[in-house]
């Protein structure tokens, strides 16, 4: 019998938090896979932590296993996200714990995976250790929204950023955007491609923006930038664009088959991978990005594409700075096109919206209700 | 010589905050006067207490002064505005604290007029009354930022005020938008009418919206309605409207002059007032409420109108309600149209920004800079 998550004492939510902490050393790196932390405690005192550092590399509890040795035995150990109970690449860390001679094992979350979570918890309890379970769930799974989103729909989870004026445009009516929001909110930006598998822009945004969608502003060295997605079905962008350098980050542009074949080449000359499509369109690119692994993908696009990806179902998230300047323009663009709904009581309500400053701009997020995106029989 | 206001107690503060609660009792009912609210203290005890309820009746430390009879007699009194100094409909209360033999004057914030402030102050110290100036002065500045802004630039300050969706709509494409943001955030506007002496719309929000305009949620009896204001160059406005009902608020039309003349009799005989102009200017109408005795005036326009009074200078603050919620639409209006910036380096950066949540909507608040709005020679 599993321990409810409200015999958690205040030392036990610690050490859940720093299983977060530990876990979110590998953001951005671990796709497939999840980010786990793990820290075994003996006597009170942390004997072993751990984390995993990326696919094909071993479980946070491995380690965590490893640097306690001996003192292993009779400790309780603490995990962000249940052991795995299979063999993989790695033997089963349920196993593991068990072989080890852990006394209690404390977990964040249950495996997302319907057919498999449970298992390895019962694993550990049939062997006689003692399990608690939803210590710091809520935050253990926030960590993994992506990765669950993943298993649970088969589709990494969308999220669409954007950044505009109080007055509701995302560029001036010449299409002129640098800079909507300050350095903090852009620093913020760089965190979350950082932290996503994949950066989503359409043609226009190449034409008009140039951009580069790195974190560049990340000063860590081996940042790992996301792989940047050109959707295009006509191949109507420019010969030069920063998105062509492909010596910092990959690049992959997605068009429709047979467009354009000498320009689809010269792109692959300088190492930007092309995949041809039968459709462009927002659901097949998130298909194409999940076969590749991906668990979240940062769409950056303008209001056009914005409101394809909407309508298609494949964003999940908004992410909106708001920066407290007006700029005007009748014409001029806005975050998110037509999506067919005359009404305003027809509006896409988000939910868990959360609101707050950054530097002298305004970040308010929200998820998309799941009757906005959930697919039938997926 | 005036003591600076680092001398003020903790006691001085809570009795400045409780002439601020006194004067707001008559929020929205001065004009053109400022709100103002006295305090006496006698031997740490308030032994009277008053505040301005409208223009032709006395000031608020005249009705203290009645409340305290022989206790005023070396007491101190506090007013959250320097006491006036001229004989009006009133004799200067600067004299009448004299007169009760008061002992100590503390004082919010001087007259904002360069010509008289400083005189009221000047009276009590030549008679030998202590004077101590600027406690809760920012707090007693904001009550009155309307009457401050009118003796200063000779018009009631302008307030912008707009509901957009998440995504910068203020409407469907359709241009349906009831409602954008939720019941708290709509209580918020109700107060703010009852705050401001007039409403400003343009003949589109009346053809669109049929607008009320009253502070209809404030439960209070008296509420103070505004003065309801449609800006229409061509009178081509609706024949039934909600706003041609004065039995609850009244209503003006301002229009160009000749215009329709047998309508603007129609509009006459159901008690609107009608006033042509020369040219139905933003600056036009402010001068038309400034004569009035506006002191703030509540633009509840959409974008046209909105962009047409920020570039006429009539907008000294804008406050924003975002729902969380996605409405999308290229062309769907947005709170602002053309200023004529084409870069977004360009955009009005507002100052002494505020963000806060309303209910399930959130509010972000500021100041057009002084160069946006100050006129040459005024």
């Amino acid at each position: 019998m599993t321990a409810s998550p409200t015999t958690a004492s205040a030392f036990d939510r610690a050490m859940m938090q720093r299983c977060l902490t530990l876990a979110r050393r590998a953001l951005g790196r671990t796709a497939p896979n999840p980010m786990v932390g793990a820290v075994i405690v003996n006597g009170g005192e942390v004997v072993g932590e751990g984390f995993h550092p990326k696919a094909g590399e071993p479980h946070a509890e491995v380690f965590a296993l490893r640097q306690a040795g001996d003192r292993a035995r009779g400790a309780t150990a603490y995990v962000s996200l249940e052991p795995c109970n299979h063999f993989g690449r790695t033997p089963p860390c349920s196993q593991a714990l068990v072989k080890a001679g852990v006394a209690k094992v404390v977990v964040g979350v249950v495996d997302p995976n319907p057919k498999v979570g449970g298992g390895g918890i019962k694993t550990l309890q049939d062997a006689g250790v003692e399990v608690v379970v939803g210590v710091e769930e809520a935050d253990c799974r926030a960590l993994n929204e992506g990765f669950i989103h993943r298993i649970l729909y088969k589709r990494p989870i969308g999220l669409l950023k954007y950044a505009m004026t109080l007055d509701g445009k995302i560029a001036s009516t010449t299409g002129h955007s640098t800079w909507v929001t300050g350095e903090p909110a852009r620093a913020r930006v760089h965190h979350l491609r950082y932290a996503c598998d994949a950066v989503v822009v359409g043609s226009n945004t190449v034409r008009h923006d140039n951009p580069r969608l790195t974190c560049h502003a990340d000063t860590e060295e081996n940042a790992p930038n996301p792989l940047r997605v050109v959707l295009s079905r006509s191949l109507d962008l420019p010969d030069t664009a920063r998105l062509w350098d492909t010596a910092t980050a990959p690049t992959l542009v997605v068009t429709q088959t047979g467009v354009r074949p000498e320009f689809q080449a010269s792109l692959r000359d300088r190492g930007v991978e092309v995949v041809e499509c039968a459709a462009v369109e927002p659901g097949a690119v998130m298909d194409l990005l999940y076969d590749r692994g991906a668990l979240s993908v940062l769409w950056e696009c303008g209001g056009a594409l914005a409101a394809r990806a909407i309508a298609s179902g494949v964003i999940q998230k908004t992410i909106a700075f708001i920066a407290p300047k007006i700029i005007g323009g009748a014409i001029a663009p806005t975050p998110v096109a037509d999506l067919g709904l005359d009404r305003m009581d027809a509006a896409i309500e988000l939910e868990r919206v959360r609101g707050y400053p950054v530097g002298g701009d305004w970040a308010i997020e929200g998820y998309l209700p799941e009757r906005c995106w959930r697919r039938r029989g997926a």
